[in-house]
């Protein structure tokens, strides 16, 4: 991807909460569906129908609103190339881009030579809706907005997407991606038939522990699902990510407890920062971000050292001095914290 | 995809021989190693620097001469996408596209509106090297070969690609698909250091039995593979399709059976349509293109009755009244041409 993603360096063996993974891995229900697949399956083109019709019943929409995607990421990706392509008059399509964002919205965009219209943050990261609002255009073809935002954390409410959404010329749409959707308990899901211009993304990769699997969907109105068909390869989704799938929304057992686990865990953070005088921000997701100041960079290579990797987002746009913790497994979460502490109080 | 492609109907449980899958699937070591993945493994961003070195140094190349795709059509759209966008000066930029060719040539070119000129096939499906290079202009951008070609099953010789290759104006590109190179025994890849602006893509898809799985590659000069990294999904390619590569690479032996099936299914249906009178094409690959006039698409259904899936390829350029049959394992071969002398004796 552009210079405006880049993969995080490969880290060695040790405790992984620069990523936002789910520490626990997949369930092994899921697991077992993944290890049935056959050398035959593995041969022969996948029918993709079966797993659609099933996550669309699971989900509460109809076959035409629902597309499965190779990643949430592929997701993005083609809403960029559907989107945000050169306009009919030459201009350049622009995508209005609330930060602190998933970088690959930016880079996406950048695909197809669209000009990024980047709205800051607020101290706070509460969603800047004036400014978003005042963002928009007439060239204005996708506005990215992700709920819970990452690397904040911060919930994006259905009124102020409704409001995005009402102010965009013909043609645009908004581009809610709530990969960390299950984490935060709400999800916009239940507005989208009154919203015809938003275009929901979520995926497997986190609540799920899907992340290598690469299992995604958009959800909206059929003729946003129909644009998005229209450009995107017909075979992304391999046959292990539809296995996947099809267990998985058969495995709320499993998610109900991992999503336990990192409000857990959440607390366990927000506790440690509060008994270190640390800043820190109430999040929805699975993930903690911690203002350490100057030291950030320090901290991170300290318990990198120890063999926890936490991920240093200092050049992330309002977030200079902090890191971003993953909230996983809760032993995990308090491995972590009994480093992190040592490393503070020494510092 | 756009109406460029469709995916075949799906089909019941039978024989297929309608996609050019591999009829034997993949092999044991390859299935035993996708499952060795573990819950973690799922749930965390795979290395993919590990596979992409074994996978260099098995094809005989550096790490920056190759990019590991979701299949290889994720290797054809990325072309499209780095190449075919828009010129500067504003006009759509040109793709040639040798017909018959994969759907998904003309499919990719058009996602980012590219123009496309077709050249069409020659009765006996030789390349069309002149009309070619005639169809070369100043805005082409990218002229897409397969050798052994889809569905004739012809192979390109490398004097047509190097003609074709210098032909083309500064920044252009063959993308030269050789999705069934295994079956015929002969690659450009040992070529490809002399000639900068070609672009090979394999996959693991045929010969490996691996469809389902999507894992594909392309190898070309380090510029290319460079333009093609900074415009395509840095997660795209699964944890499982990784696993399979590594495994794949290393057990050449399963290969090097399956061409030979292919091999000798190949010369079974030659007699068989010998005995018939039936047209045929000396293919290259793992299928063989059958023309049996107006009968074709009876023939087609009078098989699917019988459980056996082939191809109607009528519609597409220079094969009217043909149909494809997959040539795999040779029992599968011989169970087809069975039911198909049957059929046609009767007709």
């Amino acid at each position: 991807m552009s210079d405006l993603y880049e993969r995080a360096p490969e880290r060695g063996p040790g405790l992984r909460l620069h990523l936002n993974e789910n520490t626990a891995g997949c369930s092994p229900r899921v697991l077992a569906a993944m290890r049935s697949v056959t050398a035959n399956q593995a041969a022969c083109y996948p029918d993709y129908n079966a797993t659609l019709r099933s996550c669309a019943h699971w989900l509460g929409v109809s076959d035409d609103e629902l597309f499965l995607t190779n990643g949430l990421d592929e997701g993005i990706y083609s809403t960029a190339i559907a989107w945000l392509q050169r306009l009919d008059d030459g201009r350049p399509a622009e995508a209005v881009v609330v930060e602190p964002a998933y970088a690959l919205f930016a880079a996406s965009a950048g695909v197809v030579g669209a000009r990024l219209v980047h709205v800051g943050p607020r101290p706070d990261f509460s969603f800047p809706i004036a400014e978003t609002l005042n963002a928009i255009g007439p060239a204005t073809r996708v506005v990215f907005v992700a709920s819970p935002a990452n690397p904040s954390g911060v919930l994006v409410g259905p009124e102020q997407i409704r409001a995005v959404a009402s102010r965009l010329p013909p043609g645009a749409i908004v581009f809610l991606d709530e990969a960390y959707g299950e984490f935060a308990g709400t999800s916009f899901l239940s507005e989208l038939r009154s919203c015809p211009n938003v275009l929901l993304g979520r995926t497997f990769a986190k609540a799920y522990g899907l992340a290598a699997v690469r299992a995604g969907y958009l959800v909206g109105a059929a003729p946003l699902i129909d644009r998005i068909r229209t450009i995107t390869l017909p075979f992304s989704v391999n046959v292990f990510a539809l296995a996947a799938v099809r267990a998985a929304i058969d495995d709320g057992d499993y998610v109900d407890w991992y999503v336990a686990q990192v409000e857990a865990s959440r607390q366990l953070i927000y506790r440690a920062c509060e008994r270190m005088g640390i800043e820190y921000w109430k999040s929805h997701a699975n993930f903690v971000l911690v203002r350490l100041g100057p030291r950030a960079g320090n901290v991170v290579e300290g318990l990198a050292a120890r063999g926890v990797y936490v991920r240093d987002r200092s050049a992330v746009a309002g977030c200079a001095g902090c890191i971003r913790i993953t909230a996983g497994v809760v032993e995990h979460t308090e491995a972590c914290l009994v480093e992190l502490e040592a490393l503070c109080a020494r510092g």
